[in-house]
């Protein structure tokens, strides 16, 4: 069949939590991570909670990349969402392990979206460059 | 082991696309399965593309709903990662159901984030709930 979109979440574990604490950290790592893929950003907004923690949406042209931080537990879950084939998705794990220096990244899941009989694919177009 | 969250994906085929086509009616129809869920509503924001499609996300002070709709497939793909138990996820899933008017629902993936060895869990709070 042909997908409409991939779906990857990542478990990074025993990150340095005073990065995880810091909301504005954590928004500007993920900006980076999504740039440096070849994402194009839409828009993106982050939540500080209290005591702590930190949850983040990019919603991107090719679909979404999200946080949510646990400093607490050194951990912080993120899913990338892509519908275009050009994302290069390693280098925004790698660049998001390097920034949360987390010691054990697990990639829990990798699966397609949207699996049609068949199909042209291509992601939405934003309207904003019309 | 003790997990930090839970993540389900759903898969809404053969919906209405006149339905998928309208950014405002996507969001609220996602707004009202987060409410009708329990969820602690933070923040939405939703993007419509062109010529067609809309991609969504809901902040929850339980972690986040996602939406990507391609009306010209009849297809949405729906995303709840939620770290709390009292959240109604069947609630959730069948409201998008019917307001999507899909036909075919398949809930593709369903797995713990943040599995860590031991610990006492629950929810961030919302700052602004202070």
């Amino acid at each position: 069949g042909f997908a409409l979109g991939r779906h990857i979440t990542i478990e990074y574990y025993d990150c340095a939590s005073d990065v995880l604490l810091d909301k504005d950290r954590v928004e500007s790592i993920l900006l980076k991570a999504a740039r440096e893929s070849g994402a194009t950003i839409i828009n993106s907004s982050f939540h500080q909670f209290e005591p702590q923690g930190v949850s983040g949406v990019i919603i991107i042209a090719e679909s979404h990349f999200t946080v949510h931080a646990w400093p607490e537990h050194d951990y912080a879950a993120v899913d990338i969402f892509t519908c275009a084939d050009n994302i290069d998705l390693d280098t925004a794990i790698h660049s998001i392990e390097a920034q949360f220096s987390s010691r054990r990244v697990v990639i829990s899941s990798d699966q397609n979206r949207g699996v049609l009989p068949s199909g042209v694919g291509g992601c939405m177009t934003n309207s904003d460059e019309k």
